[in-house]
């Protein structure tokens, strides 16, 4: 995967997610808030290892209009590039959501186990396989209410019980993901689906410091990768905070 | 709900998705793909009782951009707007999300219930309730590998076993849903969840014809309205299409 090529190229284990959020009620609005993202991203850019983009920055900028710019930007800085899209449709509107995000320049998108593979995830695989992007599946997510499901305890055909995420980490590696979501808010969980998980399928990390999670606590859990997201982007200073980062997580392996 | 009066002013229970799909390397392709969607829209309009955009559509004209032409001639046309965007992210993100899909002016939107409610769907139902919106839960999707995992049975906190659709009926309940999604291709799960339900919270069925689902077995389980894509969007006469389902219908009924 690329990602792995530019994080040991930067030594760096750290995603920056865009996470800029602001209304638009015109042109000029969007205008702004793409700078903003910008400016971030040529601030940090030397310091990181990917880059994922969210709704918030993809819906007022639009897949085909200034995100463009952005994709642009971390294709000439040599960034690989994720849409935290979490498809979980049926399979037509996967492939189609897919061939869009593939068509504009995203390198992988992430995608929830739930929907299920036939008429679901399949799709998305293939057209992912064929152009050689990625699939990044969210096995347990970092706010406190995904214990609800991601921690539930599920039946399995033969009658065993286990809880869900163990289940959709052996899902990503039967179905040949390229990465898996687990919060930082969740070490211990992290630690079991690292035990789960051949070394060729990282772990990405979102959650880091606003939502709670301890960068030293999910390192030495086993992720791969922590992504920073509102920590850098409403910080004063977004360079200093994600070198800080980076430096850290040096320090720590 | 808006719906429910439109669907009586106009005697039909079908909703249209403009599930029309291409891919647009130039601005010219979006505005065809534009035109195509809003032909359909304009032949259809006076026969549905609601319109629903995915990904296929929202991704290549973007939110600010042509679809605002299409939610324009929608609202013109009276009709309410559903964005099937199935929502699962954190709270900050889908608030965010639910903030510019109701600013761009859609009536409801979808979301995925597996998500969970503290620091996931809590903000996009408080969103919604704020701005008079609404929010419809996915209770059991249309493909066939949906059976995986809204399928599944699940263990509850006390121990009991249960399907997971049912348990997400509950949390529709529990919540205040304005609908839930139960697909076309399963009469028998529309009839056990509209039991589970009040009569105020509408079962919207996708996945008719082309997916597989029968128009009349999917009315008489019980469901409200019928959402009608691909059916009607690739027909030599989407007009005929449509008038020939709510016909049906109305015989049904």
């Amino acid at each position: 995967m690329k990602i792995q090529k530019v994080s040991e190229e930067r030594d760096s284990k750290i995603i920056l997610a865009l996470d800029v959020s602001s209304r638009v009620k015109n042109e000029n609005d969007v205008r702004e808030l793409y700078k903003r993202a910008k400016s971030i991203l040529d601030e940090t850019e030397q310091f990181i290892a990917g880059l994922k983009v969210n709704f918030q920055l993809l819906l007022p900028l639009g897949l085909y209009g200034y995100l463009q710019e952005v994709l642009g930007a971390a294709r000439e800085y040599g960034l690989p590039t994720i849409i935290d899209c979490k498809i979980n449709d049926v399979e037509h509107t996967n492939k189609w959501a897919a061939t869009h995000f593939f068509d504009a320049g995203f390198d992988a998108l992430t995608a929830n186990p739930f929907t299920g593979w036939d008429g679901g995830l399949k799709g998305v695989f293939d057209e992912a396989r064929r152009r050689e992007r990625g699939v990044i599946l969210l096995v347990y997510m970092s706010h406190y209410g995904a214990e609800e499901n991601y921690g539930r305890e599920i039946v399995l055909s033969d009658g065993r019980i286990k809880p869900y995420y163990k289940f959709f980490a052996e899902k990503a590696v039967e179905w040949g993901a390229d990465g898996v979501v687990v919060g930082a808010t969740r070490p211990n969980v992290i630690s079991e689906v690292r035990i789960l998980l051949p070394k060729e399928i990282p772990i990405f990390s979102p959650g880091v410091a606003v939502q709670g999670g301890e960068i030293e606590a999910v390192f030495k859990a086993g992720t791969d990768y922590a992504i920073l997201g509102r920590t850098v982007c409403e910080a004063k200073n977004p360079r200093e905070t994600i070198k800080w980062y980076v430096d850290r997580v040096k320090k720590i392996l």
